[in-house]
């Protein structure tokens, strides 16, 4: 607190840095235009008027500042380097001079044994008939340095693209990479301190037109290991470079489950807007910590809720944007634009952060602003896209050995559309299904499946196979046969060897099975359990009314009544 | 978008009114001092200098603004009277105007048939023993205007105090009002816009001496039934006056769960801060969408997490505040400072908010600062508070009906010690204690327990008695007794009514009991469930080394081990 922070670069990723600031009483101090996005949330005199490449400027700013860092890695690292000397400067200019350097940043990683695409630099137009023999169709040209927001990138496709692709990425040096065939692709903010390297969750990332389009907090689909290991590469691969402070790490993911990092960039970043409302600490409020050394406790890099981040970007008017940012304040997204004046096309102008308590919600609250999206950008309205998930996905499994057990299974269904807890019911049988049943078990927890309830008669294996296939709390529901009153179904589920627990609820009581599903969802959801309140309180006030009108007829005309019903 | 809102006043409430306008592009033109909190944030050369009294500024913002709204409501209500004929204030003037006296809100709240504790207004000192007489003491002596942050009421205990009491309240007209013996002060923000009156959650705030210390949202321990109806109270006293806008309602909880309406504020309040990241949208978004006609879905007035609030007010010197800050960044706390310069004692430099999936996990998070906050504020140090809670407070209850019980429930407790999980283990019977055991389970839930294991033989009714009294889940543990083999304990715990579910495992299986509660604390906690995964692998290795050593001794030699081993 009651520091300087000197920023090279007044644009948006300043302006959010400057916003974390503002509530510390940290003053930005920001090197750009006059009017830029930053200065204009940061009232003071100090700015510095003028280019991050136009070293008497720099050397003003340092002047001014406790410390230096970047919101742009496209700076003068010449004059950096002599001014860290006397002022601290993060990342350190070493790193960003590496890291401006596509290609050279990549051979940085390679000796540090990170994966990454393979590459080859180009000296001119003629290497790329030997590239396309070595790498196949297609194959990305990119320009080594001043690339961003897919300016500096062209998928080469066939022959015919050479000269189109040389042309497009102009007089800059390039190199060719490798098409990754990546499933998905992901990426994850790693913040270096003093004291270590730290990682914000894993994301999903979705690019159009190589613009980032949309982030998915956490990435969908993807397991607990593999995002694990998505943040231990993201970290091994900062750690090549010097300097506290946020780095962003893009990884393709690829058909083998393997990764290999795309790039590296040393300062706040797109794929980590999310944080702001995602996390219990922002990717801004982060990095100045870190530069800062102020404490960063890990949890607070945890994820609150599943987010999504939608980016606003400029279409073909001035203010065509700002359908979309009005729309989404009619729905459910926090947005946030940056000051920047007239949109042009596929300019960044704001972005959007859904977050809700499942991703399903999250989805498909979002869903429709993507299509505004679409339509601004495109110009032209997009109908349905296809890969949007529809339904909201299930907290809740509900399993059967056979659909004969459906009608005492409906109860506790209906329960749990009465308490709008998503959920799947599926028929699976431990004797006739008994790999789906296993697969469906073992793959549960990454679906997002908080409990499973599994209903059975006779032998009544299921929900004690469920249980051994998954470390989800699993609840048995003994369905009743034809003979022995469900007392063989009961002592089958009940009787589970240690180990492998199942919560058995009465026979045939599905009621209570779904009651307790939301109990144990109620443990880390208010909503649910004010729910489960609120229906005990109903089951108070009916019997109490009950009372009340036994009171009121007497046991006699009370017994004719309830004749009568039947 | 794009539209300029004048606000009468530039401190804190200003501020973070001005962060959310920032965030959609909307300018923020504040009247106050130079450099005031406000204006450090939105630099822009049209902010007016001078008092929100002073009739010619006010009439300079209203030519520069398209709309005016307030952050204090001690303003100058006469001008604003006359500046809404062109151009739009919100809340109404008349509305302010009411409001600014606080006994005239009471006459006007009172003819809407809002409950409002019982007040007289005074003439002089003289007319004290006879409102004395007629209240009894305590009662509150209070100034009808220019009262905030405490200065403007005084608590009169006996007869000597009428003296101190006129002296501290200086000139100003004044009133009493009968003492309000609450069980707790809840709040409530209120939204009104052109469509309708909205409301965000019911929250608990607390003071001392006058000034808000703490909020708690949701309220603690408080019914969904009172929450909405403190809502539904709240709403209906806003209802009383004009204007689109932000309004806060403070309440009296009385012994019966009846409320009070104690006062309203027609403005961003204190015990909203918690908005910004406990709900979808923050007090500061709902007024600027409701002033400015855009729309506000009710479902982003939702509370996100359970969120604690807890102010940085200034100590005796001009930084002692600034400890509680960095404590709370070295923590759990977002924190927030609002640019005012030098502390004094009591004075409100900032807030901190901590948000968490449950609110166990709030409050224990905010105790340690709660200490610090105290520490500050009286500037000695304070020992353990004695609500304080202990470090590791359990996550999981084992209750037994009797301590013949133990040894059957003994090795779930070694289960819940290996896996690092806290725990209490209690002897509580439904038959010999049955107000405690009672007790027990309803408060469970508001002491962060999340599962309760309940052992019993016999009749076994502790399982489901527990269950009747707690929204927690609840794992019942047939404890076999000397007759009936455990099937009596089994029938008693697993055929629970309809409602009221128990989850039931194996006659004498409290492992499988406790891995139950393994498997429910890990559908929220990686840890657990983790722990979970690793169990089930231990067991599946130990049974693979039993088959690899049966394979290798054959079934005649492995028998004979084992008939040694007994």
């Amino acid at each position: 607190m009651d520091r300087k922070v000197g920023v090279l670069g007044g644009g948006q990723l300043g302006r959010m840095l400057a916003e974390a600031a503002n509530r510390l009483n940290i003053k930005i101090i920001a090197l750009d235009k006059e009017g830029a996005p930053t200065k204009q949330i940061t009232a003071h005199p100090d700015h510095v008027t003028g280019s991050f490449k136009d070293p008497a400027a720099i050397r003003k700013l340092a002047e001014l500042s406790d410390v230096l860092t970047i919101e742009i890695e496209h700076v003068d690292v010449e004059i950096l380097q002599e001014i860290e000397k006397t002022t601290p400067v993060h990342p350190s200019p070493k790193s960003i001079k590496i890291i401006q350097d596509k290609y050279h940043q990549k051979e940085v990683l390679i000796s540090h044994k990170v994966p990454v695409a393979e590459s080859i630099a180009l000296d001119s137009e003629k290497d790329l008939p030997r590239v396309a023999g070595e790498f196949g169709y297609p194959f990305m040209l990119k320009a080594r340095t001043d690339a961003y927001d897919g300016r500096g990138n062209y998928v080469v496709r066939q022959l015919s693209d050479f000269a189109k692709a040389f042309a497009a990425l102009g007089e800059r040096k390039l190199y060719a990479e490798r098409w990754a065939p990546f499933t998905m692709e992901l990426a994850v903010m790693v913040i270096r301190t003093s004291n270590g390297t730290l990682a914000f969750p894993t994301v999903e990332t979705v690019h159009e037109n190589s613009i980032c389009k949309l982030v998915y907090a956490p990435a969908r689909g993807v397991s607990s290991a593999i995002s694990q290991q998505a943040q231990d590469l993201a970290k091994k691969a900062v750690d090549c470079f010097d300097g506290k402070g946020i780095y962003a790490v893009e990884m393709f993911l690829l058909p083998d489950n393997t990764l290999l990092v795309n790039e590296i960039a040393p300062r706040p970043h797109n794929s980590g807007h999310y944080t702001i409302e995602g996390c219990y600490m922002s990717q801004y409020e982060a990095h100045l910590h870190a530069i800062l050394d102020l404490p960063i406790p890990e949890r607070r890099l945890r994820l609150r809720e599943p987010s999504i981040m939608l980016n606003i970007l400029g279409g073909k008017t001035a203010d065509a944007h700002l359908e979309l940012a009005n729309q989404a304040l009619a729905r459910d997204g926090t947005v946030h634009l940056y000051g920047k004046g007239d949109g042009s096309l596929g300019r960044k102008m704001g972005h959007i952060t859904v977050t809700a308590p499942t991703m399903a919600e999250a989805e498909a609250q979002v869903q429709p602003l993507i299509q505004i999206f679409d339509k601004v950008v495109s110009g032209t309205a997009i109908s349905d896209s296809s890969d949007a998930k529809s339904s909201l996905s299930p907290l809740v499994a509900v399993l059967m050995g056979s659909d004969s057990d459906l009608p005492t299974m409906n109860a506790g269904i209906q329960i749990l559309q009465k308490f709008n807890i998503p959920h799947t019911v599926r028929v699976t049988s431990a004797h006739r299904t008994p790999e789906f049943m296993a697969k469906f078990a073992a793959e549960a927890v990454n679906k997002g499946i908080k409990v499973i309830i599994a209903g059975a008669g006779g032998a009544a294996h299921l929900p004690g196979m469920v249980a051994s296939h998954t470390t989800l709390p699993v609840i048995g529901v003994p369905v009743k046969g034809s003979v022995l009153d469900g007392v063989d179904s009961l002592y089958s589920i009940v009787q589970m060897p240690r180990g492998v627990p199942v919560a058995t609820v009465g026979i045939g009581n599905s009621t209570n099975a779904a009651l307790l599903a939301a109990r144990i969802i109620g443990v880390g959801d208010d909503r649910i359990q004010r729910q489960v309140e609120e229906f005990a309180q109903g089951n108070a006030d009916e019997s109490l009314a009950k009372d009340a009108k036994l009171q009121e007829m007497g046991s006699d005309a009370y017994l004719e009544g309830m004749a009568k019903k039947k």
